[in-house]
């Protein structure tokens, strides 16, 4: 059974989900997405990743009236067509359709929405069992990573160049210091067993797991400080992670070819990826 | 009657050309463009745009092995069909369709390839003639600007705020200094008569019509140094300018409020308009 892709109102078959080459998605990037992860048919945190939607639309002054119910309706409907289990949705939305030009002041186009579901293995991985490999590349995002635009070529290559390393993902270096990694938020435990990542700003995406995370640490007595680490502090980590939509918690055991405390996955992280697991059940829909 | 688009091996009516929502040059910005001018029917510098296409695409890592003299067959027929006597081409080539994934090291996706004609006006322009208005904006791009991709975001809205503002377009000032505008070279001329442009290096693009024109200064003894500028000397500057491949050379007569020179454009610049233009000429094909 084919796939269903929603576009603009209507529901297509993969193989006939298309948009115009006019599209501004496609001629200049201008576009936002969301990916929000599946479990047991249900949506994880999705008014969080809504509500960031909105904030990214509005960060690039694009107004977009579809409410979050409908949206969500659309979301369940596909959800069920596709028969998804586990796995994750993707939503992207640009300007829409117009003469090309870059300056879209005069533009009045109607934004393109565009939603569909990959099946995907979300719990119990591989990569949250026993950790990734991951390499340090030089940050060469632009300067609005808060913005989740489809902007993605610079993290596509950092992940592609890491995986012709043999490694399982980067973690980008700017100034020194480490940003996040190429769609996932990093964090490292240091010698006093706080928890460290790096505070929101124009740098890097508020990540939503990260904030999930942040929450439950605090409710939890887990010690943490956002604040921003080296390269060699995350080399010198007793144990690191990263955080995402679709990975949740997954060790990291290696930066550079160096081992990350024993090089295997610690039992704090562990601690942290069962919390988790508990937790997020609470926020399904 | 509707203008024809070319997308992989077809030609299409405007309203009919479109790409699978799957395609990486719309998920991830995963693709590289050129532009350029006709003018009488005749492409200006087509082969200088090919080269640099081809260096684009090799700096993605994007195999693509359509030939140059395939593509201008594609492109002559695109500007007969059309009838574009004046304007431009919009070629654009992506790693293509494939499940979404950063890493596409395991992709086995046939390139995307969409071209399109735009009527335009290009010689004897209000802008050119009147010169036009730009504000400073921060550098906000990615680090890799002297690959086109299509990761324009940023410009675009820098070009929709300088446009909000009343003024005509952008330079970008990145640690003080000039890289370039939203989509041209920035140039002025300082109180020795030089032209200044900046160096090529990763921060910026470079230009065809930057290159053509720095190569007929040499020719014509025109004294020019590439070099970093502040954003004061540009405002204190006798003369400025920017080159675009669609709009040549055209005068900039404010900056951020300030006027250059005079605040008219001044007989430098048109010296250079003038002999550019001769110049081309002898290019097209």
């Amino acid at each position: 059974m084919s796939s269903k892709v929603y576009v603009n109102g209507n529901y297509f078959d993969k193989n006939d989900a298309v948009i115009s080459v006019f599209d501004r998605g496609f001629l200049f990037s201008d576009s936002i997405y969301e990916v929000t992860a599946v479990i047991n048919g249900l949506l994880v945190d999705w008014k969080a990743h809504y509500s960031r939607m909105e904030q990214s639309l509005k960060k690039i002054n694009l107004d977009f009236e579809i409410k979050e119910n409908e949206i969500f309706s659309i979301i369940k409907n596909l959800v069920d067509k596709n028969s998804i289990k586990e796995g994750l949705v993707y939503i992207q939305v640009t300007r829409g359709v117009g003469e090309r030009d870059f300056n879209f002041s005069e533009i009045e186009s109607k934004p393109t929405i565009v939603i569909f579901t990959q099946d995907k293995k979300i719990l119990n991985t591989d990569r949250a069992k026993k950790g990734i490999k991951i390499v340090t590349l030089e940050e060469e995002r632009w300067k609005r990573r808060d913005i989740k635009t489809t902007q993605l070529l610079a993290p596509s290559m950092a992940k592609t160049e890491a995986s012709k390393r043999g490694k399982d993902d980067c973690w980008f270096i700017e100034n020194g210091y480490i940003t996040e990694g190429s769609s996932s938020n990093a964090f490292i435990i240091n010698d006093n067993n706080q928890i460290v990542t790096r505070k929101l700003s124009h740098d890097l995406l508020g990540g939503i797991t990260r904030s999930s995370l942040l929450s439950f640490c605090k409710k939890n007595n887990l010690k943490f400080i956002e604040s921003k680490f080296t390269e060699l502090e995350a080399k010198n980590a007793r144990e690191a992670f990263i955080t995402s939509a679709t990975s949740f918690v997954v060790p990291v055991i290696e930066i550079d070819g160096n081992k990350i405390g024993t090089g295997v996955v610690g039992s704090f992280v562990k601690e942290i990826q069962t919390l988790y697991l508990n937790e997020i059940q609470e926020r399904l829909s």
